[in-house]
């Protein structure tokens, strides 16, 4: 692996940073793509163009607006509130749209003459999105592969991780300063501290503290 | 079936549109998708809005040109000339394309309350591209499912008939004349008749021939 080139879909979230720190202590050659698909906050998209920059990876930008012409929901349109009912779908969800970006990624790869695909998919913060589950990513490189007729292999570093773990991970990778002060995680558009009140930046600065008290606690014994 | 809504992958070519007829036969309602990708022909898209109007199904057109700034290839740019040598793909492919097309089909169908997908593939004209081959469909239709919680059902009422057979069906759907008066396969965008020369030209008149042999063959026992 080593020596190969990777792509890593990138979002410029704490979880696609981890990712990408991941794929370039992994591979020799690592480039991101990113998603245009009218996100509430393009700031995103400059978020991740930034980073990539920063990082001295490929930067590519895939325009994915034809997606809204298909299912018009409250990632991409301003007047849905972001909620999240039990047992439900949360509102936030695009039908499909792992399979899409993964689709497109593998495109790509194959374009510029790599096989490793990387995304910050996570089965343990499931949150009802059925295309972040092991076992679609396992289905979905087997299309990959008969589609294409070639050997694209799908890396899910954070599959079975919490954030708590994904924190631990980018600790690991030295990158945990980075991640908190340069990605955009948060629903309304701030970055670094975020609001602090979406479900995602509760997500991450729980889990951020979680990690932290872990740490201490192993600091003391 | 019979009182369920069904989405057809749409060119206006011979094939689509015997699907097309097919899935008139067997479904309430129909909808068909077609997929702009810049193809070298405008002219199909046109051709195909007229049969879709023709036969009062709903026609909607999906902007694919995205897939041109992945990958460059002789159907969608001028420069390229059609090949096909013997063991290579042909250089009219584009990989992953019905992975593409049918997984955005998959997304409109969802939204438009349709599990009913129908493509025109054939392993028999295999051609040299996976994508076409009933191992890959089969995987798809797991991974759509997977990927949207959902039942989809991909058909594919072409897969194990040669070019002869697609025009039996279709003269067992009534729709030989049609076929042969309204669709466009020829790579040089002739309509109806073709130029005559070109690789799809060549393996449509030489089926229609095969398939009126063999008719013929059976009236006269």
């Amino acid at each position: 692996m080593k020596n190969e080139k990777a792509v890593v879909v990138f979002s410029g979230g704490q979880d696609s940073t981890t990712c990408l720190f991941w794929a370039i202590k992994n591979f020799k050659e690592v480039a991101t793509v990113t998603f245009d698909y009218g996100q509430r906050h393009s700031a995103e998209i400059e978020c991740a163009r930034k980073i990539a920059d920063e990082l001295g990876v490929l930067f590519k930008v895939l325009d994915m607006t034809l997606i809204n012409q298909l299912s018009a929901n409250a990632l991409t349109r301003d007047d849905i509130e972001v909620t999240a009912e039990e047992g439900e779908l949360p509102s936030t969800f695009v039908p499909g749209r792992n399979l899409l970006f993964l689709s497109f990624a593998a495109v790509y790869a194959d374009a510029i003459g790599s096989r490793h695909l990387i995304t910050g998919v996570s089965q343990t913060d499931f949150s009802g999105y059925p295309d972040c589950r092991d076992t679609f990513i396992r289905s979905l490189n087997v299309t990959l592969n008969l589609a294409m007729d070639k050997q694209f292999i799908i890396h899910t570093p954070l599959m079975w991780l919490d954030k708590a773990d994904v924190w631990e991970l980018s600790d690991t990778l030295g990158a945990l300063d980075f991640v908190q002060e340069k990605t955009l995680t948060c629903y309304n558009g701030i970055p670094s501290t975020g609001c602090g009140e979406c479900p995602a930046c509760q997500l991450r600065t729980d889990g951020l503290a979680r990690y932290q008290a872990k740490k201490m606690a192993g600091a003391n014994t």
